[in-house]
């Protein structure tokens, strides 16, 4: 262990994407919507919230939709063996209300994300960022703590907090961002994120 | 959950005291000096590494004298009780390598704190603080994150996180810093910080 904190993504790294996923299992079309259709990110969720008003879907239903999802196979055990050898924080872009049934099922790791708020009979009645570009921001907030950090995502959105830590890496991502970010090491599975964590850790403390 | 970060000090809140352990049990008597005695913090270090040097102590039998240390009665449990409602980081002003026996005994949280310098033979060479004062650092680097801070400590080196944060606790402290900080709320057991911490959060909530 050294001075060294491990950020991840949490959705496509460790768990598979929410919104697509409650989509699916609520069988609501217009769920399906993602920033690729309404840049406005705003507007998309606006628009989220009205359609889960609109199908009657309040927190308790989508919170019993995201809890028969599952983190993706070895996610449990890869996140362990990290806690054991890092200071591990997750920063996702998703709600604490929603990442709460996966967080579950992955021991309670420590989650930097934003918060929805919650109105009478379980009603999603808005949505609050903590904070704008907030993955990066954090990356700033440790290195300012004299830590070195080390980085893995997998989307656009990733990109900026990878590119601001040490050592940034792109864990199964879409091919027009490894196209964009060519300077960003890829990789493919946990295990070969594990070999290269342990190599990037070493020459820090060589 | 909401946007809360929840920090806690180790010792004296999780674990017992480390160096007060280290010497019971290796019956160095002279380990036994705290910063009450030598008030200049990097002269007590620097007579505590030779002091190990000169009893040919090394970082593996600290690490094996620590390994035969226990968390506190009800630590681990409260613990998980906080990772469930609050994202909590530990904040200790010991070394990741003193501490890393007693991490895996409470399921590896989240740590900040220093870094021990380890030569050949296991020999504790240096010890590197990664930043002075770290605890408020981080409070204010939480904060800055848009988060709402609660913290808890049990002694002097914790004020001023205890104070820098929105919410801090005084958990089982000696008298003298009672006296001295009368505005800092004083708790006596894990049930009593958790009715405490829960008040606080719906505070905030609401």
């Amino acid at each position: 262990m050294a001075m060294e904190v491990l950020c991840f993504d949490l959705e496509g790294v460790f768990v598979p994407e929410i919104w697509i996923n409650v989509a699916a299992h609520t069988g609501v079309e217009a769920l399906k919507l993602t920033t690729r259709d309404v840049p406005d990110y705003d507007e998309l969720m606006t628009y989220r919230l009205r359609t889960l008003d609109d199908h009657g879907l309040g927190i308790a239903e989508i919170q019993s939709v995201i809890a028969s999802m599952e983190p993706m196979p070895g996610a449990r055990e890869f996140l362990e063996w990290t806690h054991e050898n890092f200071q591990v924080v997750i920063l996702s872009d998703t709600f604490y209300q929603f990442a709460e049934p996966l967080m579950r099922q992955l021991g309670f790791p420590t989650l930097f994300c934003h918060n929805l708020e919650i109105g009478e009979n379980n009603r999603i009645v808005d949505y609050h960022l903590r904070l704008p570009r907030q993955k990066e921001a954090a990356i700033r907030a440790f290195q300012g703590l004299n830590f070195t950090v080390f980085a893995v995502g997998d989307s656009y959105n990733d990109t900026g907090m990878l590119l601001a830590a040490e050592h940034g890496f792109l864990f199964k991502p879409p091919q027009n961002v490894i196209d964009e970010f060519p300077q960003l090491p890829v990789v493919t599975s946990y295990d070969q994120l594990k070999t290269q964590l342990i190599e990037a850790s070493s020459r820090e403390i060589a």
